[in-house]
């Protein structure tokens, strides 16, 4: 087993849904993929958070096997993102965005961690994503997320980003919006120009595809009857997919995004890390099963 | 081989896209299911035409080994419809919808096709789809496509149809108009709880979905660089469908929703039924084994 450096946004969330109002729950990219990623391999956590982060999230997190050496206490308070999402959880607005914190985030990594062999660049601001890599020895693969907000405001960055990375994990939307077509086979052209041998393009319910030279892997979601909160799905899915890798032995990509899809699928049928927080390797490999049930022809 | 009945619309198109403007193409859901299916098995056509219908259409259709001798030439013109696609081909607006003969189509269906094993019921009023069924003797397998138009203005004879269907097929979001939920379980559930006993809800560029008892089956699309036209995409897709299972030996339902899917696939790569005149066996049968490659893991 492979140590798994994840660098992303530490944050409390307070979600708006269809099952009523959550107020403050941890949440946070790097919260979400850790969460996916610690029972398949050892997590080092990098992220910030304010005075007023609970000493019992900090104890949960260390309780899962997640180191949080580099989880700094800055002086203030800890990120804080308010949201509302539509009843058939499909879209949702932002009703406030508190930065706090995070705002002078620079993510310093211990010492100890510059040796992780596997980084995940949660999706935070792109310059924040080149400063870890900076800092990152000689890591044998890294995985980034970005999002619309870095396409729009730090578009350069990113680019320069992308050159630095192998596996570019992104919504479609947003990989649509950042390379200008819209069918799948065109939008991986033009990703993989950008930089990174693979490209993972998420489909929320639809599932993954998965991009690998002239190799294609297509994964559906894991069909539900409810969803209880979408919040995170997409950095589960890249935890699950990183984990599986990091774990030992493992190199087949598709495999990996299999995994991250089924630990997504945990991830969305309760609120927040709920489902995270009491996942099992057991609970995730009886899903996997159940993919190839429901792929195989 | 078992003969399969496919009973729908015979049109012209007008299709403004991307490519350009095509004027009076043949189409209708009935040609497109009819050219899906006919290198599968053999295919008895039922429509309604005006005396405007060329020649060299009805000799093509029977060029391709459709049996035509249902196709009612009536006084009068053909359906038209005409319509516009957004750039990124998701969306259409309908500019104008000529019924002309359509209008008054009561189809009757030969005597020679009274004992057809396989029906296709395309996408008419449902009212008309029972007025066919009440024709057939004793078919093994009826199959029928709906659209949001009835669910809006014909429920009670929809939800008649429905208990006389062995398989329904429908766009998931008329599926989810249908049904009022959103997730795909809680929208088969709803679904089967009508009548028929398999559903197939179609996702467009994501796929279908396949539900029969607690089986389900994820299909994906065929991942391209680019679509000239999705018109017809949903009939080909059903005309696949069936076509494999009237081909002799097949009872296996996730290989006909991969054959449908592969059908649907050549069917977008061309403007109207263009790529479906020229495709054959051995085509569908090559796509089916690039299913299996974007598939399996």
């Amino acid at each position: 087993m492979s140590e798994l450096l994840v660098v992303g946004s530490v944050a409390f969330d307070t979600i708006h849904n269809h099952l009523g109002s959550h107020a403050r729950i941890l949440g946070g990219s790097a919260v979400y993929a850790s969460l996916a990623a610690c029972q398949l391999a050892p997590v080092r956590l990098v992220g910030v958070v304010g005075k007023d982060f609970p000493r019992g999230a900090v104890d949960m997190l260390r309780g899962r096997g997640i180191d949080t050496t580099g989880l700094e206490v800055a002086n203030g308070e800890t990120f804080h993102w308010e949201g509302r999402y539509a009843d058939d959880l499909t879209s949702r607005e932002t009703i406030q965005t508190d930065l706090n914190v995070f705002a002078d985030f620079e993510p310093k990594i211990p010492p100890a961690f510059r040796d992780s062999p596997f980084v995940m660049l949660g999706n935070i601001a792109p310059q924040l994503q080149l400063h870890v890599l900076d800092q990152i020895e000689n890591p044998t693969l890294v995985i980034a997320d970005t999002m619309n907000l870095w396409i729009d405001t730090a578009l350069d960055a990113l680019k320069e980003l992308l050159t630095r990375v192998d596996i570019l994990v992104i919504n479609e939307e947003e990989a649509r919006q950042l390379t200008g077509f819209h069918h799948p086979l065109a939008v991986a052209e033009a990703l993989r120009a950008l930089g990174p041998e693979t490209v993972i393009v998420k489909r929320g319910e639809y599932g993954a595809l998965l991009f690998l030279d002239e190799d294609i892997f297509c994964a559906p979601a894991y069909p539900l009857k409810a969803v209880a909160d979408p919040t995170g799905a997409g950095d589960s899915f890249a935890g699950g997919f990183l984990g599986y890798l990091s774990e030992s032995g493992h190199t087949d990509l598709r495999q990996a995004v299999v995994c991250g899809s089924a630990t997504a699928s945990f991830c969305v049928q309760d609120v927040g890390v709920g489902a995270l927080v009491e996942l099992t390797r057991e609970d995730v490999q009886t899903r996997i099963r159940d993919f190839r049930e429901l792929t195989s022809f």
